[in-house]
Parts: structure tokens; sequence; C-alpha cells
């Protein structure tokens, strides 16, 4: 027989079902047996009652452990009585699958009487927990939909290769290796190879997948390895439509899953869904240092760029102004960019950036798609031309106008849910001290 | 404004529209130029009449090469003559966006006519033949749709880490990389993390994404770099859950791919489609051993395992016997498969291949999650146990009876649509001496 599971429950009253799940709970009575089994849906009670008949299924219970997982035959009945779900399954067997340690290395339940390393040393137990489960299933959901968005739009996926000969963009470091004998990288981003699907005419391209930085960083923001979407889009006309279906996808992919799991987050992570509703703001970064100066009287270190405080700022303005918590800032300075942004009259980038909730999420440009002039960026850059060969060479035989954007989608899950460190929001999390489990 | 594609181009007749694409083809007579014009969804014709008025785009496209870019405003017109769809551009403007050199690296029309290694020289170029358009929009749908099956079946998606500090299952060789002065891995597989993903009572989980292979094969099946679809369930009561949920999962797929494309996967390819109404094939190793000694008279090398021509003729044995194309063969011996399949009252794994038109697709089973045998197992393959410490942790605490399945996507493309080399599967291949682009 297949297992049925607890959310499917409700259609095998009075039937003999099979049941499989984790021992959460028993309650053992001097007439009577109570069992709380677990799986991924829900929680389910099985009674023993103690009588002749039932000896050896008393007998086998004697020694299970807790976190134990059984495999139940019985008959399921509807019990009104009964506060978990109003039902029962009234066993005839019980077969004990896997039998746990009687001690667990921390308490999976109590998340705040551990330290996160212990957690994470066993994370296999820590994702027990019912936030954990809830959030992995809106992970799910919500890359899924974002896909979806992309593919009813006429997306093609590309997988671009993790490995590469070439190191490609500057700026963060890579991590290196032996490749049959050459050095090879692992890769930071799919820039390059998702701008070469615009030189092989595939219109509008994304990817999903992983990308490596080995950054010694131990903020609550950095991983060295992070799940990435990407997405490059041809024959555009200026970073706007960027913008434009950039806003479109977020608003789409989030509202599939507030609408299925919006008030159970607001209950579990302690968070407000956000408006998606108004529009999102959009200004320019010299407006925004203006508004920064003016409004908040606040001059940030940098001048090319936002520091976390002027982010924050930013993001206040935005709620109190436009009544969103998303903000775009456009036009960022050349020298706060790489060498492929394209340029506008005034030499300021084709670019954005995206504020939500305090912190950047996402860059985005028009890339500068002409080789004469995206070769004359590349060495004000002081890069040599022969480090970046084969990329340029992409150029050469008619590049569309193009653009894109990256956004980690931890970073945005952590926003969204009030998840204050990304090891929290990693299946498995990887850092400069961490590589294990 | 925004482009219009050639595919939406029916909605827009007598407007002002802006189109750009590729220039794909110029002819010039005495009184009228006509030129075709291609972005990733078709053709369409660009008519400009030799008068006075138009002498500005006459000159225009004086220099302008073939595969350059351009952005065309103008009026579309419905003109049944024109044999590109019965319509044409009647342009206004033209701006050459890009410029292509005037010779390409080679014709990527005729592929028969260049080198393959050329043409992965020059992906980029490569990609623009339509077959690799068609191509990579069905790995697409391929890709959404197995995904699709699996979330309307209650699984979760998961992101293992892809470099770690364990060498997971043996076998297959592994990239290692300096990570922070410790010695990492490349992961060959998500095999260890999914059925982690079981410990932590996720129920159903599936995976896709890269995996990495240091292996120095040079075969039209082998790459070091390749796209996994990963799935692991548990709760099962024995391998032939697995297998049904794999066919019906295909199937699915598969479908959605045909529904879509079909015929021009027919056209395209030069392949047929493959009947999926027929159940799978299903006979055990045994079965299949003795099959093609009686039947096929062929005795194979290998006692314990097919060789290639085995696959080949037990693949011709289920299309004679049972019209399906696809079968299942059952019950490996253990000298043959992972310390980490379960094994029957006879000392069989209780796993599955799958062959698919003569080669081996996809290799599945029940695990074995019961610490005590599963150690035992470790041992018997000669594999110490501290190596696996990591692993053998998640069984401590509870571990549900489960089992999964791993298949590469490429490796299944090649085989639905007559791709004779994983190469050509591959948006860009990475093997042991192809590194780039």
């Amino acid at each position: 027989m297949k297992k049925i599971f607890v959310n499917e429950l409700e259609r095998y009253y009075d039937q003999e079902i099979e049941f499989q799940g984790f021992l959460e709970k028993v309650r053992d009575l001097p007439y009577v047996m109570f069992l709380i089994l677990r799986d991924g849906t829900g929680k389910v009670q099985v009674t023993i009652e103690k009588n002749e008949e039932n000896q050896h299924l008393v007998e086998i219970m004697g020694d299970v452990t807790l976190e134990s997982t059984l495999k139940i035959s019985g008959v399921l009945k509807e019990s009104p009585a009964v506060k978990m779900g109003g039902k029962e399954i009234i066993p005839s067997q019980i077969e004990v699958t896997s039998k746990s340690e009687s001690e667990l290395p921390f308490d999976y339940n109590k998340k705040d009487n551990s330290l996160r390393e212990t957690r994470l040393d066993y994370r296999f137990v820590d994702l027990r927990r019912s936030d954990n489960h809830l959030l992995f299933q809106i992970a799910t959901l919500l890359e899924h939909s974002l896909r979806e968005y992309c593919i009813q739009n006429n997306f093609m996926e590309i997988h671009s290769p993790k490995i590469s000969g070439a190191a490609a963009e500057s700026g963060a470091e890579l991590f290196s290796l032996d490749y049959f004998g050459t050095k090879a990288y692992l890769s930071q981003s799919p820039q390059f190879y998702k701008q070469m699907a615009m030189a092989s005419g595939f219109d509008k391209v994304f990817e999903i997948g992983p990308a490596f930085r080995a950054e010694n960083s131990h903020t609550s923001y950095h991983a060295t390895e992070i799940n990435m979407a990407d997405v490059e889009m041809s024959w555009i006309s200026n970073y706007q439509e960027v913008m434009d279906f950039e806003e479109a996808w977020l608003k789409y992919g989030i509202s599939k899953v507030y609408e299925k799991y919006g008030e159970d987050t607001e209950k579990e992570f302690k968070v407000k869904m956000t408006d998606l509703e108004k529009p999102f703001a959009r200004i320019t970064f010299q407006e925004a240092k203006k508004i920064l100066k003016e409004k908040f009287h606040y001059i940030g270190e940098k001048e090319d760029d936002f520091e976390r405080k002027e982010e924050n700022l930013l993001c206040k303005y935005a709620k109190e102004n436009f009544g969103t918590e998303f903000i775009f800032v456009t036009e960022f300075p050349f020298a706060a960019r790489p060498f492929y942004h394209m340029l506008d009259e005034n030499g300021n980038t084709c670019s954005y950036d995206l504020l939500f909730r305090g912190i950047e999420i996402t860059t985005g440009a028009q890339r500068e798609h002409r080789l004469d002039i995206l070769k004359n960026q590349v060495l004000e850059k002081g890069i040599s031309l022969e480090s970046l060969d084969f990329y340029l060479e992409f150029f050469k035989y008619g590049m569309p106008p193009h653009g894109g954007f990256a956004i980690g989608l931890q970073r945005l899950l952590m926003l969204l849910f009030n998840i204050d460190n990304i090891r929290e929001a990693t299946y498995v999390y990887r850092g400069p001290t961490r590589l294990n489990p």
C-alpha cells in the first residue's frame, strides 16, 4: 500500500490505510496510548487501546524513541473529540522503520536555545523545525513562479558553465582549481555567458543556479556559494525596459507566494506582507544624494555609491512618499559600476540598483553592445583587452542592444520573511569557515 | 517604443511599429531593396522603395554587413504576395545598432561544412542556427515541465552545495580546489544532500543543477559538467514506487514538449516521437541476461552489469515485445551498485536502470536507511566508515525509508531528438580539452 499523507487523510475515513511518519510524541496512560506522528504535511494522532488484542503494539512501542520513524497499518476514524484535526488512526500493525538515538544533538524546536553553529553542524535536524519547512516550501514556489513568468514571456533557460578558463568579471575573488593541468575558475556570475546568448540571437534568457565567491567575508549577508537568478534580454531601447520587466517579474513571483502562504508567513515569521499594488519608486542617483542631504541631512562617505545607512534612508523615503518598500535608484556614476554598463550622454551609467527593506537586492543595466565603445570602457577601467578576449569576441558578428539584471534569491527570501542571517535561508550554507556538512 | 517580435506582428497591421533584428539577407534590385530581418521568433521582410524620400535609407544600407543588427521604425503592411508570412515592413527610419564583421568565422547555416571544434570555438555563432534555437527552447520546456510535475506533487526544490569538504560517492573522479587553505571538492552528485533532506522530513525533493566529473573521457556522451535532475522521496515501501514516479514524470515532461514542438522536432531533427501511451517495460536483471542469451545468443563480458551492446539489444527487445522504447531493468547485483542501495532477500539491490533507445539514462533505487545495515554495506565495499562520517550522521535520529533517481538532461535530450553528441546538446560544453569559451 502507498503511504497516505496527513493532508490527504480526509479522503480515507473508515478505510484501511498505511501511514508513515516521525514519532513526535507519546502519551502513555494506564488504559490507552496516544502517539503523535508527523510528516511534512502535518500531524496525526494514533490511538492504541491497551487491550489483549493490542498487546503486541504496546510491546513494540515499549522502547521506541522519539523521532524514530514508524509505519502504521490501521483504520482512519473521524473523531471530533481529537484535538489534532478531529481524526485518529486505530492501528492493527506498527513497524519501526528506523530508530532514533534517544538524545538529539539539540532541541530543534527551541531554536534560540542552541548556538547557530551547533544548529548548522546538525543542519539536517535543524531543518525539521516547522518554520524551516515553510521557508523552503516558499523558496520552491518563489523560484518556480519566477521561472514561470520568464517562460510565459518566451524566455529560454540556459545553464552556463560553472567552470571557466577565464576569470569573468573582476571584483569579487574567484575560487581556482586544477583542470587537467590548466588553471580554471569557478564562476561568480553567468554575466558573460548570458550576454553570449544575446549574440546567439536567443532574444531573452534566464538562469537560476549557483554562483561562487571566494570572499573571506563573515557578515550575515555573505556566502561563498549562493543561488542566483540572472535575466538578460535583447532588443531593448533603454534600461527602463529592464526595470519594467524586473518589477513585473518580482510582483508576479512574490504575489504567488503570498497567495498560497501569506497568512502562514505573517504568523510564522512575524512579518507583514509588502504592498505589491503600488509601482516601485524610481529616482536617479543624483536625486537620491540630494534627498539624503536635504531631507535626512546625511552625507555618505562614498561620492559614487551608497553605504548601508543611505540605502536604509532611501527605503524609508520610498515608503513615506510612494507607499512602497521597493525603490529603483538609477544612473549610477561609472566609477561605481563594471566596464560593461552602457553610459548615457552625461557619462552616467544606464544602470540601476533595486533597494528593498533597506538593502540592495539587484543591480541591473543596459549593456554596452558596441565593440569599439566597449573596448574603450575596458581600458578606462584599467583592464587589459587580452584578459577579456573571449568575451569581446561575442560582439564582433552582430550584437543586439541588450540589458539584464541579477538577484540573489536567499537575500530576497531573507528580506521578505524577516530571516536575520543568510545561513538560515540556505539549505546547506557555505562560508569561509563552513564547509560541512 | 518597444520592439515587436515577429510572432506578434499580426496584431500590428497598418500601425507604426519598431522592429529590431539581425540582417539575414539583402536583395538589392534597381528600383527596390528587400531586407530579411530575423529575431528568435522568426523572419520578416523589410521593403525599401528606391525613391527620393528613401534615399537616406538606401544610403544607410549601403555598407551594412549581413548579421549586423538593425532597428527599424516603420509601418507594417499586410502583403499577401510576400512569401515570408504575407507581410512587410515599410521603413521610415533605420538605425544600425551593431555592425558585424564582413566575414563570419564559418557559415553557421551549413553545419556539416565546419569542424565541430571550430563551431564550438565560436559557439555563440553556431547557436544562431534554427535547430539550435529549437533545441534550447525544447530544453527549457522539458526542464520546466519536469519541475512543474514535481511541484504539483508537493516536492520541494533544494539547492545542495556544489563545494563540499567531503568527497561524496566514490567512483567518478572529483575536481578539487583550495578552499581558504582546506581541500574541497566539486560535487559530482547531490546524492548525499538529497538524502539529507529525507532526514529533515522534507518528504519529497528534487534538484536540477550542475554536476562535475573530472573524468578524462573523450566520448560523445561524457562531459565534465552536466545538468542533472535529481529526485528523492520518503516513505516508500519499495523501489517500484520510485519507478512509477519516474515513468509518470518523464511521460509528463516529454508529452508537454511533444504537444508544443512535436511536428517541428520530427522535421528539424529527423526523428519520430516515441510512444508514450504504452507502459515502460520492466524486467529483472536476471531475466534480461536470460533473454540476451536465449533470444539474442549474446553473452556480455560483465556478469554483474551490461555493456552497451546488451543495452541496445534490450531496447530492441522492449520495442518488439512491449511496443515501448523505454525499459526498466531491476534488481542489479550489489557488485555493480554503490553501497547505499538497499538489498533484497536474495542479496540483489532494490534498484533499477532505465534504458531508452539503446542507452542507460537513469539509475534509481530504494536506499538503505537503517544505519547498522548501511554500515555493513559500506564496509563490504571496502570503504572506511570515517570517510563517510558526515553522511552516516544523517541516519542517527530517525530516517524515513526512501528512494530516488537521477537523470542527465543533456543525454535525455540527445536521445529524444537524435543529437549525436553531448557537445551539441550543451549550451557551452566542458570536456578535458575544452574550457572555452
